[in-house]
């Protein structure tokens, strides 16, 4: 089965949009996505930047979440955005990567993105981790306690360290198996188009 | 008829490409455009940028080039980066402003844009604008003399700084009758959408 890399941020707004699309879009079209969180943090230090974009550039900022209800309003989304923005997406993230041997990446990161962003909840919390972890079925304290291995954050460390050689400066972002790339939710139909073409 | 507003930066590559199908959407649409030529280096400058993000960010400015590439080849645009990004777009803006009240800045604009995204031509070259003027069936020599009267030179520097007052951040922007704001090429159905919904 051709395959799609879906690469994002837990902190990302548009990675939420395309987090809840993504597999069923991609079921459709016959393609595999390859989930790969990562942290957009040190991509943003190494760009100059302290905080994300939507923050140092309030009007950015303020768009960016009239967009998002747009948007989420017609994909009959909820949203609601968290008291703290950009969240820390380490513990989430590092979850997530747990979650991949075990075959419950993808339906974990539409549980916290649902929290973070359906919900307002705030996901550096262990306990709305927890309740994500618990509502997919999986084992919360187990999880919890391998995600903090050093081979797990090891991983993360790696995966974002890729990121950045592969030039990613943004999230979601969607890489095809012949290193074409597309940034943003926007470009999730045509990713998927040109997986596609190229299988 | 309903209306809306198309601000736009004549360096801008996205307002190339909402360019050259605004018109058609819009008659679609039974809308009319109100062209609204800006300048985007005094409201960068504001967000402490020297140059266009492309060129400070350069992964975000090469992804940018082949996502144009890919966008304006299914369109059936020809897309051509010039030697020299972001061009200075002061004359060609004034010119368009020239061109509003006698009816020619959707044409002229077309026109600036296709000797420079589709031809690889340089906009502060004054035979360049010419030759876009002559396109469209403008006495040049006559628009290029006004283009640089007090009038048209204070018209240009007080849209621009409507623009930074109404928080437009990038171009193009798409403002509707009621203030609604849509920001970049990928938002310009919605736009339309949006404006013939509150008619």
């Amino acid at each position: 089965m051709p395959k799609l890399e879906f690469w994002y941020d837990f902190a990302s707004t548009y990675s939420y949009l395309s987090a809840m699309r993504i597999d069923a879009a991609a079921e459709k079209a016959r393609i595999e996505v390859i989930y790969r969180p990562f942290l957009l943090g040190p991509i943003f230090k190494a760009q100059g930047w302290s905080t994300s974009p939507f923050n140092l550039f309030p009007a950015k900022g303020q768009y960016m979440v009239r967009d998002i209800a747009r948007l989420a309003a017609v994909r009959g989304l909820p949203f609601r955005m968290p008291e703290t923005f950009p969240a820390n997406g380490l513990q989430a993230a590092r979850l997530a990567l747990s979650g991949e041997t075990e075959g419950w990446i993808a339906p974990f990161t539409r549980a916290v993105f649902e929290a973070e962003f359906g919900e307002k909840h705030d996901i550096t919390d262990p306990g709305v981790l927890a309740s994500a972890l618990q509502r997919i079925g999986v084992d919360a304290k187990a999880a919890l306690a391998r995600s903090t291995t050093p081979e797990i954050k090891e991983r993360l460390r790696a995966q974002t360290e890729v990121a950045s050689a592969r030039g990613i400066f943004g999230a979601p972002t969607f890489i095809a198996t012949d290193g074409e790339f597309f940034w943003g939710d926007d470009r999730l139909d045509q990713a998927i188009a040109w997986t596609m073409h190229i299988a």
